[in-house]
């Protein structure tokens, strides 16, 4: 059996090479998709969109370049007794205009966004820090507002804010306060689970309905004068997702909150970093008919806009039912759709089935339509 | 021996009470002392001195109040498995106008500072984050570079940035990068070690000599023509720390780095938190001859501004003379001295023997006369 392989070997070396192939593929489609041509920051790369991933791609992921930081999850996830304890240690800045909406404030948003960081790592939130940026002259009634609002959020979801910072900026060089969140949590997924681990077979769920955060900060600003009810979806959705790692266990692959971007970026950063396709049903995605109306007046597409209360979550077939049952008993998942699913091919594709049986590429957000969301 | 306490329980009695009657008369001084009554946002909020304490103490401490936070240490302490496995948790925003200042960057002090506040508490720096606010129009090019100083800084300082955030503002509400950085560290002191825990009879060192950061930043602005070669001192303390750790151990009562608002601001601190007076002899403490020279055509104090490389350290006074020596062993320390001791009363006061005999109280900065100077 020496000199020549046998036609086992040879297959083998056949779907190897098949498998590096595809992998370079992806590699450089990725570094075609994200190039950065810009010589000064625009609102586009605060969008959470392509712009953004050319800006991380272009200049912070090449430079701070670590194993943790590389797999570009919402959290680093890490061990300190190199055992069973893990960390999950993530991050957060505030800029959302005006700094009160329907459903919620900066302060608010501060806190639910940064535990929803931690949820998604598959860990229990513990701990949160909070800094303020203040510009000159911001009245100190709307602070205390904000900072009792961020302590009620803290409360109502077990949390503790236990360190913190404060600068103040001259008048014209900020926008009122400026708020970062950073979080400590303890990890309760002990399998793997994030943006990387999506199998082909497996179902795509969405919590709830799409798009209401980005749509009351728009309506918030005035800029448009509609009638509808449309509140920030803004909430904690530790609970929801303690249920999921309780119940599903390893069968869950990915969380994920499709905030900046809204669900149309978050699946396309899972195609790409698990270097599959996702196909996703448009008649079983929820959206509020409000933010239809809204998005249909101003041309924008409710797959693009944030979510500050939702998550996607990717579990194995088997147990999408389930998934889909106790999300629905949940306070926070009422409305939840299993709407779409995994496939080999092609990689780093998020598709979607039309409602008159058409398809159609649904590619992340490009520009920036909302700036300063969250 | 009923009815009638004996003179010893009289005598218990007489010192409790004496205890109790001191610890409230230092909680009436501290609330007269940080009272807050402006009603709008001011630079001297930001200063790190009395207002930044007057709206701690009015906004953020009653509305977040928890164990943790109310230690007021620059690192929040806790412990994940209920044991030895302590983590400190911090965070700091950097507004530093300019960007770019003799000796650093908005970058490398934003590194540096969050290793210094996890260093104070004792704790070796792990990991850290690292968020942006980025204006409309900021030069990419500059952004590439301060985030090049940032790895530089926190390779050679042996932490990873493991998780971040980019946010973008409109033009002219921001100035062009603040930087937030949080971090994570694990505590190597297990015992008490903080500004609660300074006994009378302490001896207090600083590492160095103070007031060279604020003084290069003011120098950057080019608001004076002062020919000098001060340079900001920002440099990362956590291997001095490990040194005084490991040799003085719990002798070692608190560690703290004079950044905004000085010496004179971290004593007072120190001196409220653990309800004692800090003398220090005014001739001892090391000031650069241009740090000096600066601040008397300014008409500033140089135990009021700002450092960013040096720490304040009280140790018992058995313990002083080594902790000297391995100071000044250190790259960082070479310039170290014993400045001064705690006694029992005042409780509260920080004051400061002075060359020609006298005595006079050192307050915290009070106004901000160096606005964003980190």
């Amino acid at each position: 059996m020496e000199g020549r392989p046998n036609p086992e070997q040879e297959a083998t070396a056949a779907r190897l090479d098949a498998v590096l192939q595809k992998m370079e593929r992806v590699r450089q489609a990725r570094r075609h998709k994200f190039y950065l041509r810009d010589e000064r920051i625009t609102l586009s790369h605060g969008s959470g969109g392509k712009a953004t991933h050319n800006l991380i791609e272009g200049v912070f992921a090449p430079a701070f370049s670590n194993p943790l930081l590389d797999a570009m999850d919402d959290a680093a996830v890490f061990s300190l007794d190199g055992g069973e304890l893990q960390l999950a240690f993530t991050t957060d800045t505030y800029v959302v205009s005006p700094l009160f909406f329907a459903g919620g404030d900066i302060g608010k948003l501060a806190v639910h966004g940064t535990i929803n960081d931690l949820a998604m790592a598959g860990a229990q939130p513990l701990y949160l820090s909070a800094s303020f940026i203040l510009e000159e002259g911001f009245p100190i009634a709307e602070l205390r507002r904000i900072v009792a609002s961020m302590q009620e959020a803290a409360s109502a979801a077990g949390v503790a804010i236990v360190t913190g910072d404060t600068k103040v900026v001259q008048r014209g060089k900020g926008d009122g306060v400026f708020i970062n969140t950073a979080g400590v949590g303890l990890r309760r997924a002990h399998w793997p689970l994030g943006q990387t681990c999506l199998q082909p077979g497996d179902v795509v769920l969405l919590s709830g309905s799409a798009g209401d955060h980005g749509i009351a900060i728009m309506l918030a600003r005035e800029a448009l004068e509609i009638e509808t009810e449309i509140q920030s979806d803004t909430a904690p959705l530790h609970t929801l997702v303690a249920a999921l790692l309780e119940t599903i266990g390893e069968r869950l692959h990915c969380l994920k909150d499709p905030t900046r971007g809204g669900v149309a970026t978050a699946l396309n950063e899972m195609a790409l970093a698990s270097e599959v396709a996702i196909g996703l049903d448009e008649q079983a995605i929820p959206v509020h008919a409000g933010v239809r109306g809204a998005c249909e007046i101003l041309g924008l597409d409710p797959l693009t806009i944030a979510n500050e209360g939702k998550l996607l979550a990717v579990v194995a077939p088997e147990a999408a039912e389930q998934a889909l049952a106790l999300m629905r008993e949940h306070p926070l998942g009422r409305e939840a759709a299993i709407i779409g699913s995994v496939q080999a091919d092609p990689p780093g594709l998020v598709f979607l089935r039309t409602e008159i049986g058409g398809m159609r590429v649904l590619d992340m957000l490009v520009g920036d339509p909302l700036p300063r969301i969250c």
